[in-house]
């Protein structure tokens, strides 16, 4: 492993050619500015990946940079935001040598290229402890999609498909052995490097009453809608998005429908429309290319409920996990 | 120490309360969102740190929160932004309990009113390595000030007095035994707690033609701006402002003036402007309530020099000091 250089060559080696937008300055100043377009608001969201927390130490370091701005990038699309940047913390332990860097800096360029976004600025640090990676990413909406605004009588929409990131990490800790490679490799993949819905989240605005980014698990995030939009969620089971190779894994079954519903780390967009914009959702996917599926309809209430093809309730054992 | 709760209820206690802006949705939705004053820019800056390496595990948690936030704000000031909110990643070891983070909160609550900032999003994970606390810190100005534009026979000037947080660390580490306890305490404050100077910024606005913010130390700082504007920067030694406190440690004499400008962590702001604008900049700083003492001139060249009181260059062993 290639010794790690100072500071100040770190950041003019790796980070500033990733300064790429004018306001960023090559990372040569104090701060980082631009111009807001007009009328717009600023969006913004922190969250933070720890090793052994949220990834494993063997993970390419390229997926690593990707999953930690893609977590963010998740949220602003739910939002319907239009991501412009981020600001990046490292917290580096001695280990941590040049070749994971420049892997890390090679998967942070890529998804700039994919997203439009550019590194405004960041801090690297030592650590006596394990390798932490936080970023702050802002983009611009003429108004965001809040949590707040589903009502009863809505329909329940989800982007792509629900529970391949959880498989992908049932697989990583032995689950699977009899599936091809490539579906265990398709699901750890999900796992690894999720894929923001931002072109939908952007298409939907104005058409979505409520949204959200499902990382807890889709149960548990709807049930964060149905708390601030003082609603009831009826989510019927056979309805949950299931791609092939988690069926491959877990059958489909109201069971694994379940499974998938409270495994969390989907990053798709989970969002409330009125029925009567049902096409108009539908134009939307696909205009943005993205699959989406109506999963339930939104009830005077509170809670979240899970229904089988009879309408029984499903009973859920933990609805969501949480990293902390 | 008393258990500390989960993560929804850390953060529905002590950090909701913090999120005081509208924009903020009390922490309930993805996102924040915001509306920037209509043709300002929009300023960004993040800087974490951490336990063992920028502070020690006995600081005072509220310290702890001041400092994360004014480091920050330092920056903003530097470049004579307003500062308008922040954004806080936390990785919280097992050990850091209840009455540990009911402090921090308490500091940064302090901070917040004090700087008219509010908490706009964070993230809380847990760790098994050490406390590191990340902010990204934004705000607006119709412009920023930028490390570029000084130009050959500017006039150099510093805020506040130099060297008092390294003399405090200095302290901390057992120098300065023979010195009262109220100038042991001043210095160690000015270690542990800051003082951007925000007001001075936003009065220098259009009269500073270069600008940056005093955390490495003066010598290295002013090399920064040396660097990227393309010019010599001429430090007298005997103008370099100090403290009483700081002289009863170190005594007033050129060695000690090098000392203090290479010792960092000041956050004061240091700047250029052309000889002309000098009346102006005392105006500012009556206007801001902060001293500003003027140490040099801006000559053709490149680099910095310390000079003593007959011109002759003062030999710097380390031009500042760094983290990594």
């Amino acid at each position: 492993m290639s010794k790690r250089p100072g500071e100040f060559e770190l950041i003019a080696q790796l980070f500033a050619p990733l300064a790429t937008a004018p306001g960023a300055f090559g990372l040569t100043d104090d701060v980082a500015a631009l111009a807001p377009p007009p009328g717009e608001q600023l969006v913004l969201k922190t969250d933070a990946i720890v090793e052994t927390v949220h990834f494993h130490p063997t993970d390419p370091a390229d997926t690593v940079a990707k999953k930690a701005l893609r977590v963010n990038l998740s949220d602003l699309a739910a939002k319907g935001a239009k991501p412009a940047g981020y600001l990046l913390t490292l917290n580096l332990p001695d280990a941590t040598g040049m070749e994971w860097l420049e892997s890390f800096a090679r998967g942070l360029a890529e998804d700039q290229k994919q997203f439009g976004i550019s590194l405004f600025g960041g801090d690297t640090t030592a650590t006596p402890g394990p390798l932490s990676i936080s970023v702050a990413m802002f983009g611009f909406a003429p108004a965001i999609t809040r949590r707040s605004g589903a009502r009863a009588g809505d329909c329940i929409f989800v982007s792509g498909t629900i529970g391949d990131a959880g498989a992908g990490l049932a697989v990583l800790r032995g689950e699977g052995h009899a599936l091809s490679a490539a579906t265990r490799e398709a699901l750890i993949a999900r796992y690894r490097v999720p894929e923001p819905r931002v072109a939908l989240g952007q298409s939907l605005r104005g058409l979505a009453s409520a949204s959200i980014d499902v990382s807890d698990g889709l149960i548990a995030d709807l049930g964060h809608i149905a708390e601030v939009s003082n609603v009831r969620m009826i989510v019927e089971a056979p309805r949950v998005p299931l791609s092939h190779a988690l069926e491959a894994l877990w059958g489909r079954s109201d069971k694994s429908a379940a499974r998938a519903a409270t495994s969390g780390d989907d990053y798709e967009i989970a969002f409330t429309a009125p029925s009567e914009k049902r096409d108009a959702v539908a134009a939307a996917a696909r205009a943005s290319k993205t699959q989406v599926a109506e999963i339930g309809r939104v009830e005077a209430g509170k809670g979240v409920a899970l229904r089988d093809a009879g309408g029984k309730e499903i009973a859920i054992g933990r609805a969501g996990f949480t990293h902390f």
